[in-house]
């Protein structure tokens, strides 16, 4: 089985990216990592986008805010950034203390510096197939590592085992604009291996330690390992029993070193889009 | 084979909008349609809305433009009656010409107006399975005409051909908030029979005539038929060889007398949704 993985992807990421940004004026696009509070998960995330996207050439700032912060006090502040032309782009790490209101964070947020595709008009973009719409990166980062790897997606059966508006919803719609004929699984979907064992390109995106093990996978299926997982030993996995399908799978992202690796990289080249777009936007004037 | 009649649902939405009506305040509801040029078939559609919202109990108020309006003119024209207070809802009858913009009209339009769900919030809201977002009344019928019916959709394999913005995605995505597992089927898909056999429940949207023969259909299966056409002799057909898969499928929708005369109704629901809505808005001011 050869093991797809995210590192390789990236790279050539990285690639365009520099590419991309020789061709800017001024200062390198600059992301604005949103952050309430002090939680491990959040302050780790941070760490590693930083130091990626400075690596790719790209600008990043922290914009932290108290754990108990109020509703109008971080709108407030979440608004003056949004409106800084200094902000090329932003990421929330979510999700935020439910006192506040995500509702208009998402209706309020600057479509062309919405980085991880949260605002409504980002997410109808992603829904019609139209490509000027920033999709969530985890669901883009799956397009890529299959396209970057050479494997075909029109006519193929793609099966995505998860529905959530973070990766299963926007991914299931990308891969119909690659003309996949997708085949949308969820807790509720009847005889669960039956239904993945028609898939040429099997996507995990359930958030279930290890559930899809080699029952759920066709001869020669490529699988595509979105969850991220702790297990009883402390080792990461994923949402794939990753020994298990090894002899059945043709191809397999492994986790870790897989779709998270390349998540990043697709945040990196929508801040060098949303720098394009500001440039473009600013020589029109 | 139970004929699937859309007389019976469209009743049975009739019945709840007289309920809903009788507890508001005021003068009944009011769709503007609104309309460039005097397209036949715009018209004729037109006809048809009017007399059957009127029975409902409902208003229609027509706003038509000449064929040659310019786009800043209609453009300042909609945003006008999308400001009326005495507008409940707002219905565009499409395609508008195409120098129109239609981008902002749907950015502009009030999403608590759209009744056809065409804005990206509403659209966003389908996507993610919020109810509280209008979806396309013809995606919505579709699903009416099976839960009318008592048909299961937990569970169920449903398929869906045609990825289109007025009926294939959203309705997938309809199909996904009732826990159906959902095959999104389209010109690219390879071996379409065998995928639409597999299916539970099949939806034609393909917009082919009569393409759906026995072949694409498993034995007992439900057919729900969204294609409209007019054949060589003059008479009206759907994507379904309807002669064709009776001894097949368990159920199936006519055409004309299926999803075509639910689309209305939905479009009435949709009206008394929005005056609901704008009465409690004004009762908490």
């Amino acid at each position: 089985m050869r093991q797809l993985r995210g590192a390789e992807v990236s790279a050539k990421i990285k690639e365009q990216v520099q590419a991309g940004l020789a061709e800017l004026t001024g200062l390198p696009p600059k992301l604005a990592i949103v952050r309430v509070g002090d939680k491990p998960d959040d302050l780790s995330y941070e760490r590693g986008a930083k130091k990626k996207l400075e690596s790719f050439g790209l600008r990043v700032q922290s914009y932290a805010y108290p754990e108990k912060i109020g509703d109008a006090d971080f709108f407030r502040a979440f608004c003056e950034l949004n409106a800084d032309p200094e902000v090329t782009g932003i990421l929330l790490l979510l999700p935020l203390p439910s006192r506040i209101r995500m509702d208009r964070i998402r209706e309020r947020i600057d479509p062309d510096k919405d980085m991880d595709g949260i605002s409504p008009v980002n997410l109808a973009k992603v829904f019609a197939g139209d490509p000027d719409g920033f999709a969530p990166c985890t669901a883009e980062a799956v397009v890529d590592i299959l396209k970057e790897n050479g494997i075909l997606l029109a006519g193929q059966r793609v099966t995505v085992v998860g529905r959530s508006m973070v990766v299963g919803r926007p991914l299931s719609m990308l891969l119909l604009k690659e003309n996949a004929t997708v085949t949308i699984c969820h807790t509720r979907t009847r005889d669960l291996e039956k239904v993945c064992r028609e898939a040429d390109i099997l996507v995990a995106c359930a958030g279930q330690k290890r559930m899809i093990d080699r029952t759920y996978v066709k001869d020669q299926a490529i699988v595509v390992d979105v969850g991220i997982h702790v297990d009883e030993s402390g080792t990461l996995c994923g949402d794939v029993a990753y020994e298990d399908i090894c002899e059945t799978a043709s191809m397999a992202t492994p986790v870790p070193g897989g779709v998270g690796s390349v998540t990043t990289a697709v945040l990196a080249k929508h801040l060098l889009q949303a720098a394009q777009r500001a440039q473009r936007r600013k020589e029109m004037q």
